[in-house]
């Protein structure tokens, strides 16, 4: 049997997926596929009519309903059981609100992302601070200490926050063995944190470059993109940030620490879409993605950082640079001169994708062979051979979805669990065989590479791998 | 006789062309048409043997060689006779050079914008100020100075710089009238720098809004634009540019004066290829555009610095605002990524336009009645009707050259002149046929619109149009 046709475990309970858009739709042919369960146990509740018949190919049963602050307790109790799955692939549904439910409820929990309920990503009476996935985060880890054991909740386990967290391990793992450098006995945040301190990984990555096209090109008024339009627009005009590293010299002018919780991130006083920072990919070389906000930009820095005797000696700084496909960088420019007002289309490209690749990986660097690139190179055709109604980008993360489902079910009393908390290994077994190529490579680009030619720039020529290097002004 | 078939003009002499590129090839066609000359009396020089077809079209004679320091004199001398007209639409080949010897032989002259010789834009032996455009019209104004009378010679006459500067013209003409503001008796530099500050025009914007596309996306390594990748690219690097108005209250952090010359511009120490605006035009509202050095941002707040005992009492702070076509969009963006080293491949669009127009005005503000934009919307489809080998973008500079080129053969000893001291009506009168809709409008959007809701931002609510508000940083 394939790794792409193996069961990889049975589950006696109901799985309800809240949302059914370009993840849900991407993640149930893998369900149906890795996980043994009776054809009547997946139900999808989602306010949009137009995806049923997909959950139907796949006997799903499609309740048309969106959750609100104010029936979601009602309608998940008509279909969630003890047991069962609450698997939130929604924007705008509150995951606080959701893991605590499936808590009250005994019910296993996952999603790949932070959501609060709708419009406060952008509601302008927040403080940027108050809009940041820094809240969002300590929001789920109060709800963590307050729950303590129970059901398993594995939050923020997609592509990125989610794959992208093990893979910063393997590439740990990696350098360390191509410099000779032993690797610790345990499993833990210490020595995690402690190895990356060793290896003097500065900076870390999220390093995607997405190649994915579609023939018809953009219409004026229009916002493209591969994955969820609402969702990358909240994200996009949520404030840029980013886990603060301990070799940072200084805080950027428009830069500002949270007045709560695990300070290990900081934010920018801007948006992340108009926010362009330096990075490298193999395929792509150097390019200028998108400082955009995520969670594991403050979830990796926190677990990497490490103490000694209560003090923090090390940390990375940790972003994410995001350059989404062409489509979706002109829309973002067209959308920074409409001044952030929403353009009236919208148009997810998954069929009509005619080539490309979506390149998603992480990128260590400051250590002793300057810069490491460990991560996935799915195409659009591979991505449409391994599995239906997927492109590239969904792929990566409906896999992640699968494998963080799988380990919950495996490991069912872990409570609320962040990726950096499971077993890589596992995740990476589950999720290898769609990811295409997984590449390592080093590089020896920096962010001081051919800078300061034409124009004397202000950077620091001591250190490469300081934030104002790597930051486009 | 339709306006676009009219012979505006015989000329006796032959017309020598230097260039042959998406310009010559576009303008060949309307000389045929809107000049009376022998068949044997187009002769093109042109390093590039691909596009000879297109000439023997048009009876033209094809001499397969480029211009350099050291070959032009002769190898021009074997064409140029006095009395003929040298048409300059080369990249890479200087402007001042050619407009000298023009000079000497007798010949009339027309460019459409002061190149230097191979290397220099892009020289990082030159400081920024060395490399601007600024640092080129001084050298034209110097030549002028030398030459004093001679063989009309029409510099920087195309569609911007060229069109445009005689757009001011017609706006602040529609403006007064419709303020009420009677129109100064004359035609002269003070009339118009005293109409400009009576009606308190304090920021002109070159605003252009360029939506063609090709069905064909661009490719990774690859660059695309509807008129010359390589001008635009050596533009583009140039530092940004822009004429400094009175009403400014302080110099950007990196701007910069000049030491030398007219003291109307100065310069931004970064290239305007990453250098963003605010604009308006009325088909696209509001954009971000790039703030790319052209030489109308330096002639036209010269032109219109209005001067009370010798002491500058008024000047308009004017710059381009482009928004090219969204290809050129992504290409810049791919470019700024690779740190300015050029795309292995270059693609010009013209024969594969699939729709777009090319919306190219004037945006004059801080009068009135807030902003007024004058200018011309030309969508591919009438440019195609209009005439052939011509995209919408290349056909508003085509015409601008025929314009020019009428202009010099109907006044021959007017020595080297700006766009600015011809006569916008006659040329307004030959361009007009080939504009499409030629449009004035108002708006009420200012760089303060809708700013500061999700952020804090850093501006000047006391005064829209301060150029601090317009930059996007
Ligand atoms: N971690 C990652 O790598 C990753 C990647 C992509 C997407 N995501 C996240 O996954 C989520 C889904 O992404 P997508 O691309 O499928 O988004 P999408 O926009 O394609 O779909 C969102 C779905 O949510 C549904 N929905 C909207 N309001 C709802 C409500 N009130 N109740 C129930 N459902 C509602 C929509 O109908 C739609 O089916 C988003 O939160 C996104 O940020 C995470
Ligand atoms: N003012 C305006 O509105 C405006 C608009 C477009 C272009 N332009 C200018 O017009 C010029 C031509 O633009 P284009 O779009 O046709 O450019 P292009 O790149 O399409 O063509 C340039 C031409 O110059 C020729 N050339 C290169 N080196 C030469 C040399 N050493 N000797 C002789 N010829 C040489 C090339 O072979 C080519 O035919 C450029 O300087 C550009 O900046 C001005």
């Amino acid at each position: 049997m394939t790794d792409t046709a193996r069961k990889h475990v049975d589950f006696n309970g109901r799985i309800v997926m809240i949302g059914f858009g370009s993840i849900g739709q991407g993640v149930l042919p893998l369900l149906r596929r890795h996980i043994g369960l009776a054809p009547e146990d997946i139900v999808i509740i989602n306010p949009d009519p137009a995806p049923e018949p997909i959950a139907a190919e796949f006997d799903a049963a499609y309740i048309t309903e969106g959750l609100t602050p104010d029936n979601f307790r009602d309608l998940l109790g008509r279909y969630l059981r003890s047991g069962d799955f609450l698997l939130n692939l929604s924007v705008d549904v509150s995951s606080v609100d959701l893991a605590r439910y499936a808590h009250e409820r005994g019910a296993l929990y996952l999603d790949t992302c932070i959501e609060p309920w709708l419009g406060s990503y952008v509601d302008p009476d927040l403080t940027p601070s108050q809009r940041s996935n820094y809240a969002l985060r300590e929001d789920m880890l109060a709800l963590r200490r307050e729950l303590g054991e129970g059901p398993t909740a594995t939050i923020t386990h997609g592509a990125n926050p989610g794959l992208v967290n093990h893979f910063v391990k393997v590439a740990l793992t990696n350098i360390a063995r191509d410099l000779g450098q032993p690797l610790p006995s345990g499993d833990g945040k210490d020595d995690w944190s402690g190895l990356a301190r060793d290896l003097n990984v500065t900076t870390i990555h999220i390093a995607e470059r997405d190649t994915q096209r579609s023939q018809t090109p953009k219409n004026v008024d229009e916002f493209i993109n591969t994955w969820s339009i609402d969702g990358f627009y909240s994200e996009g005009l949520q404030p840029a940030e980013l886990g603060w590293g301990t070799h940072e010299k200084a805080l950027p002018p428009d830069g500002a620490r949270h007045d709560f919780g695990a300070d290990a991130a900081i934010y920018l006083n801007r948006p992340g879409a108009s926010t362009r920072v330096r990075t490298w990919t193999p395929e792509a070389g150097p390019i200028h993605g998108f400082l955009i906000t995520h969670n594991e930009s403050i979830s990796l820095p926190d677990y990497l950082t490490h103490r000694q005797d209560g003090q923090v000696v090390y940390r990375p700084t940790v972003h994410y640079a995001y350059h989404p496909c062409d489509s979706a960088v002109l829309s973002l420019h067209e959308l920074a001169g409409r001044n952030w007002e929403m353009q009236s289309r919208k148009r997810l490209i998954v069929d009509e994708v005619v080539d490309g690749m979506d390149e998603l990986g992480v990128l260590l660097a400051g250590h002793g062979k300057n810069a490491y690139w460990y991560g996935s190179q799915l195409s659009i055709e591979e991505a449409r051979r391994l599995a239906p109604h997927n492109n590239a980008t969904s792929l990566q993360v409906t896999v992640a979805v699968l494998a963080g489902l799988v380990w919950a079910i495996e490991n069912p009393r872990a409570g609320i669990v962040e990726p950096e908390e499971m077993d890589h290994e596992r995740i990476m077994e589950i999720a290898a065989p769609y990811l295409g190529r997984l590449t390592g490579a080093y590089t020896d680009w920096s962010p001081l590479t051919a800078r300061g030619e034409l124009f004397a720039e202000d950077v620091d020529r001591e250190d490469p791998w300081q934030f104002r290097n790597v930051r486009v002004v």
